[in-house]
C-alpha cells in the first residue's frame, strides 16, 4: 500500500500583494518539491498562488472550501480536490487541525484565526510577512521566515 | 492546470460483515477504475475494505477522521490523505457534504446519520445492503443496489 | 448559584401537518413543565409550534439556527436564545449533541439525521409520528410514542 | 411572547491571573445587569469568573462547552445552561458567531482565535488586558478598555 502523505497548510490574505502572492508561489512549489500535499482555503489570493505553485511543481492540491458547493464557493483552477464543507469561517478550524503544520503569508483576520488555531493545536506555524502579535507577560516565540525558503525549511524543522 | 476531481463517499459499518465488506472492496475498486477519489470515514470495517478496493485499482483515498491526530483516531492502512477533524460524529456531516454521491453499506446509526444527511443535501445516495426506512404519507424513494456493479453504475448515473 | 438545566431537543419537520403541530405544541409545553429548556432548530414546522408550547408554560427556549444571523435564518417568535451558528445543516449534529434526550415529530431528512446522531451518540430518543427505519439483521429498536403525554414520559423514564 | 435575549461573549484564558478573574466577574455582572446573556467556553478561569459575575447579579449563564458530555468538559459551577458540542477548539468558532459583541480579557491562543473569528465575522470585539495585534501595512485598530465598565459601555456602543 501507499504510505500516508504530509499535509502542510498555506494560510493567508484572499487579495495579496504581489510579494505576497510571489511568495505564496514558491512555497507551494517548495512543499510539493518536498512531497507533501498542500492544504489551503481554496479560494483566491494567496489560496491561489500556493495551489499554482504546488501544481506547477506536481504536487496534489487540497481546498477545504467555505461553502457547501462550487456555486457558493468556487475553487480556483488550480485545486485539484476541493472539499466542501458548508462551514464557512468554522472552515478556518479544520485547516488548521487537518495540516501537520502551517505556513502563513499576509492576511487578514481570517488568517489570523488559523494561526491562533494551528498554534492552539500544537501545530508547527512559520509567518511569512504575516501577523505580529503579543500579551503583556505571555512572551510570544512564533518563528518567523523572510524567505519562502526560509519559511519551508523551518516548517520542516518544527515538523520533524 | 490539471481539472477537479469528483469525490465519491462510501458509508458504512465499522464492523461489517464478510459479505459488506467484500461489497466495500469490489466498490471502492470501481470507483477508483471510473477516476473518482474515495471518500470515507478513514476508520475500520466498510470503511477500511474500500480504501482497500480503491487502492489497489490505483485510486486516491481520503479518510475524514473523527479525531484531532492519529492517536485519537487511526487511520486505516489504506488511507492516502487523512484528514483529521477533531470533530468526532460531526464528521458524518463533511463526508455528506464533501461527496459528490454516496454509496451506503451495512451499517450503524451513524451510516444512517450519512445517509440522511446526504439526501438532506440533495446528493445522490444509492443503498447496498443498507437501511431501509419509510415515514407514514411520505414515500422515501431512495434508490437500492444488489451488487457493487450496480451500486456503482447507478450513483455515476445519477451523479450526471 | 443555580443548578444546571436539563435540555431536551424537538426535532421534526419544518413544515409539519396540523396533527403533527399541535403533538409538537403538546410536547413543548410539556417539556417546560417538568422544568426542562427546549433545544430545537428555531426554524419553522414542528420548531415553531415546541417553542410556542414552551413559552406558553414558561419555559425556557433555544435555537441552534443554521444561519449566521437572523438575515440568513430568522429564529421563530417563540425562541428566546438564537444561537446562529453559520453551520447549517452540521448544526443538526449540534441539536444532537448538546440535547440530554430527544423527541422527533414527523420529519424529513434533516429529521432522519438528529435521530440518527442522537442515537449514534447514545441519547434517549423517542419517535412520535416520525421515521421507521430498519436493516437486515440488525432490530432496531427505538421507542415510539402514540401521544404527547407518552413521548415526554418515555423521554424521562429513558433519560432516568 | 417574550421577545428574544441579547448574547454577549466573553472570551479569555482558563487559567487567569488574578486582576484578569476580578475584571472577568465584573464584565459578567455588568452583562447581566444590562440584560444580556452571558456566552462563554463554560470552562475555567475567566470563563468561570464571568459566569459567576453574571450569576450574581441574576443573569442567564450559557457555556459552548468542548467536549461532548460533562465527562469530557466539565462546566463551571456558575454555567446554567451547557451546550457540549463535541467540537472540542472548533467551538471557539461558534462562540465568535454566536455573541453579539465579544469581550476578550487575558487569553492564551484560544482567545486570539476567538478575538480573531469575531472580528473576521464583523462582530464587535472589546480587548480588556488582552492580545495586541499588528500586521504591516494593514493598521489594526480594536478597541481596547482599560476597566470593566469602559469594556462593557464600549460594546454596548458598538452593538447599537
Amino acid at each position: 500500500m501507499r504510505s500516508r502523505k504530509r499535509l502542510v497548510g498555506v494560510v493567508g490574505s484572499s487579495l495579496g500583494t504581489p510579494e505576497q502572492l510571489a511568495l505564496a508561489r514558491q512555497v507551494g512549489s517548495l512543499i510539493a518539491q518536498r512531497g507533501a500535499v498542500l492544504l489551503c482555503g481554496g479560494m483566491t489570493g494567496v489560496m491561489t498562488a500556493a495551489a499554482q505553485g504546488a501544481q506547477e511543481a506536481g504536487g496534489l492540491t487540497i481546498g477545504i472550501m467555505p461553502g457547501a458547493d462550487a456555486a457558493e464557493s468556487p475553487p480556483n483552477e488550480f485545486i485539484e480536490i476541493a472539499l466542501f464543507t458548508g462551514l464557512r469561517e468554522a472552515r478556518n478550524y479544520l485547516i488548521a487541525c487537518a495540516s501537520d503544520g502551517l505556513i502563513a503569508i499576509g492576511g487578514g483576520y481570517g488568517t489570523l484565526s488559523e494561526i491562533a488555531l494551528g498554534l492552539r493545536l500544537n501545530k508547527p506555524v512559520v509567518l511569512l510577512a504575516s501577523w505580529q502579535f503579543h500579551i503583556a507577560g505571555e512572551p510570544v516565540q512564533v518563528p518567523v521566515a523572510r524567505t519562502a525558503e526560509e519559511a519551508v525549511e523551518q516548517l520542516w524543522q518544527l515538523m520533524g
